[in-house]
């Protein structure tokens, strides 16, 4: 598709906004149990820095999952936010995400106004966007602003994306995101797709986003060339932390950003006093070659996952198995 | 410039050449001390992965660099690589790299058809560029296939690299090599810098190669892009060994290429019986947060790798100190 990019690499875009993702994704590699003091200090790091918005976590149904066996963030109750940031006295907006049949949204959602959440994220695959579309307009009559999150992107069928996009566009929502979720495009395809989106919303105000995974260490460029193409929702995490190969980088993202409102020393403050003694714990994550080679079959990365938590190295064993199951 | 991109994420280029650069580029993280048996290995992976040249290391001056103070591979003399390869009964080619200021080029050299060097890298600064000519023009009397590898270019004053590429392009050389010294260049300029060394050789029969830099965890990104838009000798290393932030990793590009000439399964082989054990050794390499900072900077790495082998974790003081000496 013939489109130009949008703004240079000296240019500030004012309509590009950064949502840190850390306590969210990151939380499916440590079961969302984050200390209160690191989720204070990431608000505050996020605050200091100008991130746009910080992802608390999921709204998950507590009839679903037994709040006894995760951290709080995966419930993201409205006192535990408030526990952190009061009524949030920043410019920071705060996000939750709610998956399609994994939450009682009806119930679990206070109206906008009682709340100190401002963007409800739902997160779908593409078969359950009109299920989606439904939460999508039950949390904009509460007041939130609202995004669409279609996952496993890389896994749909065209027509079906454009039906979908077609249907979105139609609704509420204020964004829709591009979710690379095994990691699996390069930055030739993951632009030409985020054409594609800009296109489907044109003339809508609607403004699309995109959530990498770094499986073939493309999280950050994927992040960059989508967004030279008019994306203006980026998310991204502390030192990448996410599910297996993980996210972009949010140290990387600020380094490249030319809006002076960011400030990357406070976001390293940050990195250096808690994600080190992450990895020390033994919460894992990052690129390595299984997830490597889960991105590259373009599938989910739980065996790599898996690989992974064995302590496995026989990757020559595992990449052949992999092909074998394909 | 309006360029398209030559063949697309599917296609078969023949005109594509991958170059393995670990123990040359490797070298500069161990001093050259690689084992016999990892560089046999290494040979034997090459030749079984369809990999189209291995580079052995440099050929410095034994008068400038004492021969006792490094491994041999910083000389590569004909004797020890031909202890590995005898005469190179195989496709695949070697190189090595020849330093303008640092080789005795007129003395280290045998005519080619007495050496099992296929290929020589002149590596030069821009201002070396007329020396660097020179001494092509020797090594492609005596028979070698040549190449140029530009180094530095984020540095590079655009006048004087136009007249640089002006000048290689009316020598005999047969590869001129995009060099992003400092992993500071993105997708989005790098593809830009990539169409001008395109376009300086037009119609010369001359390739044009690019070698990364994983600073900002863009060396894999910018070696597809450039790539995409022509750009056909691809230097790469067994997961990424490279100084400081290191290279892009071979595994990644030649996951990513459809030739089925190249078959991955005996680089993974090669690298789970090695690379572990050289990190192990305390064999140092890749993307962390100091290198990120001179990549932003465009900048020499010489001091995040200091910090690595600090052993510092004090990002945020780094980075203020580098911004201090800007």
């Amino acid at each position: 598709m013939n489109m130009p990019r949008k703004g240079n690499l000296m240019d500030v875009r004012q309509d590009i906004k950064v949502l840190d993702a850390t306590i969210r994704d990151g939380g499916l590699c440590n079961n969302f149990e984050f200390t209160d003091e690191f989720v204070l200090d990431l608000y505050k790091a996020n605050v200091k820095s100008g991130i746009d918005y910080m992802e608390f976590g999921y709204k998950a149904s507590k009839s679903m999952f037994d709040p006894e066996k995760y951290g709080k963030w995966k419930f993201c109750d409205e006192a535990d936010i408030r526990a952190i940031v009061g009524d949030n006295p920043s410019d920071l907006k705060i996000s939750v995400m709610a998956d399609v049949g994994r939450c009682d949204y009806k119930t679990d959602f206070l109206p906008k106004s009682e709340s100190v959440i401002d963007m409800v994220r739902v997160a779908c695959y593409i078969h359950q966007i009109p299920a989606g579309i439904e939460m999508i307009e039950h949390f904009h009559a509460l007041g939130y602003e609202t995004a669409c999150n279609i996952m496993a992107v890389s896994q749909s069928n065209n027509d079906q994306l454009m039906q979908a996009l077609e249907m979105l566009a139609k609704t509420n929502v204020d964004v829709i995101y591009l979710v690379d979720s095994y990691g699996s495009l390069y930055p030739e395809n993951a632009s030409e797709l985020a054409k594609k989106y800009i296109a489907a919303v044109e003339g809508t105000g609607k403004q699309i986003g995109f959530h990498a995974h770094n499986n073939q260490n493309l999280a950050f460029a994927n992040t960059i060339e989508t967004m030279s193409y008019g994306l203006s929702y980026m998310d991204a995490t502390m030192q990448g932390m996410g599910r297996g190969a993980g996210n972009c980088s949010i140290e990387l993202l600020v380094g490249f950003l030319k809006n002076p409102k960011y400030n990357i020393y406070h976001l390293l403050k940050f990195i250096e006093k808690h994600m080190p003694a992450l990895r020390a714990q033994g919460v894992n994550w990052g690129y390595d070659l299984q997830y490597m080679f889960t991105g590259l079959l373009n599938r989910h990365p739980k065996e790599a996952i898996e690989f992974t938590n064995d302590n496995r190295t026989d990757y020559s064993e595992f990449y052949k198995t992999l092909l074998d199951n394909h």
